[in-house]
């Protein structure tokens, strides 16, 4: 086990109703005036909107909307939020939303603390020194960016997928509360175990150091995205599914299962990256087509962990049955395994290969992952 | 999955030399002079007080010496504490030490901010409302006192042993080296890996709501305690079994694996807590008498949580078995599971049961630990 520092102050709320709240989690930071970053509007049909809105106002909150937030953020409307939050005056940001909303809210509460433009921080042009507060009441979980300090986003012009990262950006307080939820898709939800699994296997195949401790929390929550996303698939209405697969979300990165864990990476997030900067395709959904092609390139350079991997999590024996097993649940929930599937062909990889090349060296793993690694990769997931 | 409110702001700072930046992390929370708790005079004699004072002295820092704190801490120390805190305006506590160490600290803390005797917080008589920042660098994992909100203390005139609680006592900053902990003698081990057990099953058993996540973390927690107790009794050395024990420790009481569970308790304690106010126990080796007959006497209430143990923990059949395997297994490591081992006979009962109707009052348990229920449960241990 490594040497680490465990540092996480968001405060979760978590459970039905608790958004009915937000009013006063605000007012007790000092809160007069927010920036309400959003997605589609969803949340005004269903209600949710006008329930916070309320709760603002009955606090004597003010709010600047800031809508149209998309899947897959871009840079584009963060700059655009960063100027309505110093053009208001804001001194907050609340996200309502999933991982998108909150990375952009993130970026545009750092951005706010920064002179130039945001895009410097996530090029290591700039570090970020400050940024407003963040509040966020999540409606889809997968990122776990509720409970983290990282933010990831596109930039459309230079087709850039990049993260900033930074204490300055952990939520003071993300409201968790699973019934905000049930209107998520059938496909998002698969898309979204997809996700949180690639959070939890990345560190747990690629760490030099990774203690059974870990792994076994690893494990376990893998355990129940497999048995929540199985149960929510047969009856969306298991709100109590619905619970444990949001907790298990905020809990896959929000540094519990990779403390103590050293020299890892996130190749598969590498990777991915780039198919949604090129081809806008769902995070999770990029990322259940690379992961298993990723390990069965990768697996020998860990076998130990990928037979555990096979018979902790599916109870088979040998590696190979184990990553089987993996893409075969995959194809079960219906989130893609072959490129095909994302409207990606082979003549598509050169400008992919060529992309990633960017992100692996901000991960540190150029060394590894060159063209020739990368399009053998890829090539193996047609 | 119920309702709850996850909120941990305690920095963990884990690893070998980690004590190295004490001096750093008090200067950057801008303390200049701390009550330095410890309880013998063994961190003297090991050099770690020089390593300590040599780091504040390098930034300044003053310090006052509170040494002396002796297991199962006791309110006349407190109280001392509180006097030469306030006597010599410090503006932190540092506690060097296990969990009795932190708990004083606590306890100091929170007595500096309040006008009246300490022990009415423990009392109800008085809530806290403010307490001094606290700092702790770790040297018995065990109690998960480095990284949560509670303390407990034994008032010698009264025979009570009870706790406080406030979001104000989280330690700022805690240093858990397991290095530290090699000193740590065979039986300390023994009952703290005891004490870790009983913080986690507590919870898990008594719930009327226990997710199976949740269920799950405890379990790989309670399999890597099992582990890495049997490694550093075979080998002292193993710094790596050290860690994760250590790391284990402080999860078991973090507020983690009582996440979304609901309507639980801590009969376990509240029994425990008579038999150390009374007879002086260790904490851990109070606990390990006191599980096996509890879980004896429980089990019919919660057949599935009891049979998913057996099966989850020790891979046997039956809930009996799974009982006996825990009760084997205290008795293969070296801590008691007899009333008789710990000095305590038959003719002591009554007392014990007299001073435990104060605790399961505390606990708000009193309805099922009758007298009569408190003196069957602990007939059985003799």
């Amino acid at each position: 086990m490594d040497n680490f520092t465990f540092f996480n102050p968001t405060t979760i709320e978590f459970g039905a109703d608790k958004e009915q709240a937000i009013g006063q989690h605000l007012a007790a930071h000092g809160i007069k005036r927010v920036l309400l970053c959003y997605g589609s509007d969803r949340i005004k049909r269903e209600g949710l909107f006008d329930v916070v809105s309320q709760r603002l106002a009955e606090k004597g909150i003010e709010w600047v909307e800031c809508g149209g937030i998309v899947s897959n953020p871009v840079i584009s409307k963060v700059r655009e939020g960063v100027a309505l939050a110093r053009h208001h005056q804001v001194d907050a940001i609340l996200s309502i939303g999933g991982g998108s909303v909150i990375d952009s809210a993130k970026a545009i509460a750092a951005g706010v603390g920064y002179s130039g433009d945001v895009w410097d921080l996530f090029i290591g042009k700039a570090a970020i020194a400050s940024a407003l507060p963040l509040f966020a009441i999540l409606t889809l979980a997968a990122t776990g960016s509720e409970m983290n300090p990282g933010a990831v986003v596109t930039n459309e012009d230079t087709q850039q997928k990049f993260f900033i990262s930074s204490p300055a950006l952990f939520p003071k307080v993300s409201i968790v509360n699973p019934v905000l939820m049930r209107g998520v898709s059938r496909d998002y939800l698969a898309y979204s175990a997809a996700d949180v699994i690639a959070h939890l296997i990345e560190v747990y195949f690629t760490a030099a150091i990774h203690p059974k401790l870990q792994s076994r929390l690893v494990e376990s929550v893998i355990h129940t995205i497999i048995e929540t996303t199985e149960a929510l698939l047969s009856d969306p209405k298991d709100d109590n599914a619905r619970a444990q697969f949001a907790w298990a979300a905020t809990l896959a990165l929000n540094g519990l299962t990779s403390s103590g864990a050293s020299g890892f990476s996130y190749p598969n997030h590498a990777i991915e990256h780039s198919l949604s900067a090129l081809f806008n395709v769902p995070h999770g959904a990029g990322l259940s087509v690379v992961m298993p092609a990723w390990m069965k390139w990768y697996h020998g350079r860990n076998p130990v962990q990928f037979q555990r991997f096979a018979r902790e999590v599916f109870g088979v024996d040998t590696t190979e049955q184990g990553i089987g097993a993996l893409e075969q649940w995959f194809d079960k929930i219906g989130t893609p395994t072959r490129l095909g599937q994302l409207g990606i062909q082979e003549a598509d990889l050169p400008a992919i290969v060529d992309n990633v090349q960017v992100n692996v060296r901000g991960f540190g793993i150029a060394d590894i992952y060159t063209p020739d690694v990368v399009a053998a990769i890829l090539k193996s997931a047609l």
